[in-house]
């Protein structure tokens, strides 16, 4: 008697593009599709399952960006994702397919990828941050997924700070993410500051992206290089409070952002050192995601297996 | 066959006076004992588990301010308790009682005293907050203890604030504590500030108390209700990074600092309020502690219990 290998469809509605795999239950990617987030998102993914789509599928499991209802399958609210506030994108597919379906935060799902075949495999207790344009988080607890909205990156570290799109005044996103270096880079710029910044992206500087900060940076360019340590030592702000509060046996950092590890995420190592308890910090390893923009995937798979594992309790 | 009812001796190490009881498995108090806390912490623990002890009895737990290693019962840092740190408090008392003893910090364990037997028995997921000197916390998820560090006083709200004693900068505790009122009463009155607080204790002014502000306010001095708001909406941040981060159903708040309720908690969930993602902010509910000074001593007890649970699965 052979053990068939049991296979679920992942889909990451996380970042600016809409990624769906066949995804085995050791997160193993077989297949992959990847488009740019259409603004027909329910009929794109649609579309993308019935590409990967086989008999004896487990089930679907769905990342999306924003504030999730587990219980009820639904977007309560998603920043960059409008189409789906409201849409009963569980239920809809529930029906169209006639398989489970599971959905959860875009983060929360990284961190499950990351721990079902990334580099939280080996940890039982992580908090994982996604650096990009905005900061978004997931907390691995005794092996599993905590069910908690986990807006890491919407903590305050600064309560007279600056507005924050989400209400909130002086989120980590708001000093620490892409959107915050690329702001300040603009902001710098537009006041004439020295910068090599000045020469790329074809002298438009509203087209500056992180790479290129990081990019003149290497090269000796100062501002960028002040860019990317205050962000970083925002960051280690961030890593700090994560660390007095949920005592992680490590946190793994995924992202665009983390191409800039030897300035920016090496300036929040440092200044989390000086900030968090010390017995919390040492204990506490600070790595890099090893699934990189797969965790997403690998991680909403992982939702119908980890499911398919409750009921079975 | 009659079912016995078990008990266990839960200590709180955790505030001024070290108190002991002996605790049945539904949170029952049936015998207590307070004892400021001696010189020799100890043999004041010894001496009173020799006072409350009977046969049967199913073990001992406690709950120490500081960060404790819970696997390896051993206190690794503890603020206000210097003596305790290093000694094998869990080792010494097994070996002089031979029953089990247990060991958490002193807010986790108020957490789980609501949880057995206070304003939490009817939440799955809360945090519990102590507002006192300090500022502790604790979280239960799913109905059990979170084995985190929980440390929710040592986060920073203000990145460039002020330094706080554990090397953190800008911490909660540093804003919204009673140290933090009274610091900010003191410095207000030794530049001869207009206020009522300056008639109370006698006029010495390095006396005053949270009771003497809350009192001030309520008579309309305009310091005094000052300091209650401004404690009391950056408690707000703190509220808010907690329901953005652990989307909790509730959030008990505990400690001498509830007294001012109508003032200080009122202007932190008012606070709160304006940040937090209000589909999380709708979803939970701020509540005073239905224990009070005793929460410390029935989880401490509930230790042994969810221990022995835990030992049966």
């Amino acid at each position: 008697m052979t053990e068939t290998k049991k296979y679920a469809i992942g889909i990451d509605l996380g970042g600016t593009n809409l990624r769906v795999a066949l995804v085995s239950e050791d997160g193993e990617i077989v297949r992959k599709i990847k488009k740019s987030s259409a603004e027909q998102v329910f009929d794109s993914v649609v579309n993308a399952i019935e590409e990967l789509m086989k008999p004896d599928i487990a089930g679907i499991g769905l990342g999306v960006a924003g504030i999730i209802d587990r219980k009820m399958g639904r977007v309560l609210t998603s920043p960059n994702l409008h189409d789906v506030e409201g849409i009963d994108l569980v239920g809809e597919l529930r029906n169209r397919f006639d398989i489970p379906v599971l959905m959860d935060n875009d983060a929360n799902v990284a961190a499950l990828g990351e721990k079902t075949g990334g580099a939280g495999r080996s940890f039982d207790n992580f908090v994982l941050l996604t650096l990009g344009t905005g900061i978004g988080g997931g907390i691995i607890h005794k092996g599993k997924l905590l069910d908690v909205s986990a807006e890491i990156g919407h903590m305050s570290i600064n309560a007279d700070g600056e507005k924050c799109p989400c209400g909130n005044i002086g989120c980590l996103e708001t000093y620490a993410s892409a959107r915050a270096m690329i702001s300040k880079a603009v902001s710098m710029l537009e006041r004439d500051s020295e910068s090599l910044l000045k020469e790329c992206c074809k002298g438009s500087i509203y087209k500056i992206t992180p790479e290129d900060i990081y990019k003149s940076a290497l090269e000796g360019d100062r501002l960028s290089r002040e860019i990317l340590k205050d962000a970083g030592r925002y960051l280690g702000v961030g890593l700090a409070n994560i660390i007095n509060i949920l005592s992680p046996e490590a946190i793994i950092l995924a992202g665009g952002l983390i191409g800039a590890w030897n300035i920016y995420v090496q300036e929040a190592i440092r200044e989390a050192s000086r900030r968090a308890f010390r017995e919390l910090f040492e204990a506490v390893r600070i790595i890099p995601s090893s699934l990189g923009d797969d965790a997403g995937i690998v991680g909403a798979a992982s939702l119908v297996f980890t499911d398919i594992a409750r009921g079975a309790d």
